[in-house]
């Protein structure tokens, strides 16, 4: 029945609702998923593998309190996206050290579904998991569907896990 | 870690390749991708649920060497058809009694993605798993697929195996 760990891709980001860096709920609602549903107690048997995909240019307007008036500014600004993008991986590894899962994780840069579907290509997990809002068609015309990507192109099998109906913020596109 | 199992449901077919009846390369492919990926020796750990559901219509067409006189022969074709999905959940209950998993296994009649949906809601499986053909977009749009549709539809999340490439047959609509 395979000898070989069956290696877990989890597509992770952070939450939209102001704070300090957190998992949006619906990658952590993912990934207690994979752990409670898949993985459960058979822990030596599995491999799981975050994926932070950071957007350059999105997340320097979250701070609308900053002026950037040097090229140093904007270091500092990446200096700082990477800065949250570690403790939002610190997270999920430290989840899966008390777990006593194996586990990896990294940053990259880009559009989220198409750095994802180039590393599943790469690295060729069994399978992966990828967080949803759940949203109605109407909103996500808005949002678009990382997930609904990956589902076409991604090439291994994918899950999607919405988020519970409970768990939904004021603004539903909120995460 | 969860005292309660996972319940997967898996939605199997019978092969369009002539012969006795049995599983399509994708139901079958989907079965042991579940066992060998997600289950593995952690067998205590899940139930499976195995739902084919039979299109009412389409199956007598394949006898060709049949005439229909009385009310009778429908009787008799509707018993066949009966004994084909019985003989089909035969070789996945005895996949699981082999590997030592508990599962339990139907057959239903009516349109697949549609009773698969509703089977989805009846039950709540912690997840459903369907086979694919894996086919190019054109192919598709002759076949419809069933997994796109519980993708979207079903309530529970959803995991789509795709056949491989080396197990197409000569025609690839074909399963």
């Amino acid at each position: 029945m395979g000898d070989e760990v069956t290696r877990v891709m989890v597509a992770v980001n952070e939450s939209s609702i102001k704070g300090y860096p957190h998992p949006s709920i619906s990658s952590r609602g993912a990934f207690e998923w994979t752990i409670n549903k898949i993985v459960r107690s058979n822990v030596s048997a599995f491999n799981l593998f975050f994926l932070h995909v950071q957007v350059p240019d999105e997340d320097g307007f979250d701070e609308t309190d900053s002026i950037y008036a040097s090229p140093e500014d904007f270091r500092n600004m990446k200096q700082r996206d990477r800065i949250r993008g570690i403790h939002l991986l610190e997270y999920f590894v430290n989840r899966c050290h008390e777990i006593g899962v194996v586990c990896q994780a990294w940053i990259m840069m880009g559009d989220p579904k198409e750095v994802i579907c180039h590393e599943v290509k790469r690295l060729r997990p069994d399978f992966l998991v990828v967080g949803s809002r759940g949203l109605g068609p109407f909103q996500k015309v808005f949002v678009g569907t990382v997930s609904e990507f990956c589902w076409k192109h991604a090439e291994c099998p994918v899950i999607t896990i919405k988020r519970k109906p409970d768990e939904t913020p004021q603004d539903p596109v909120d995460d």
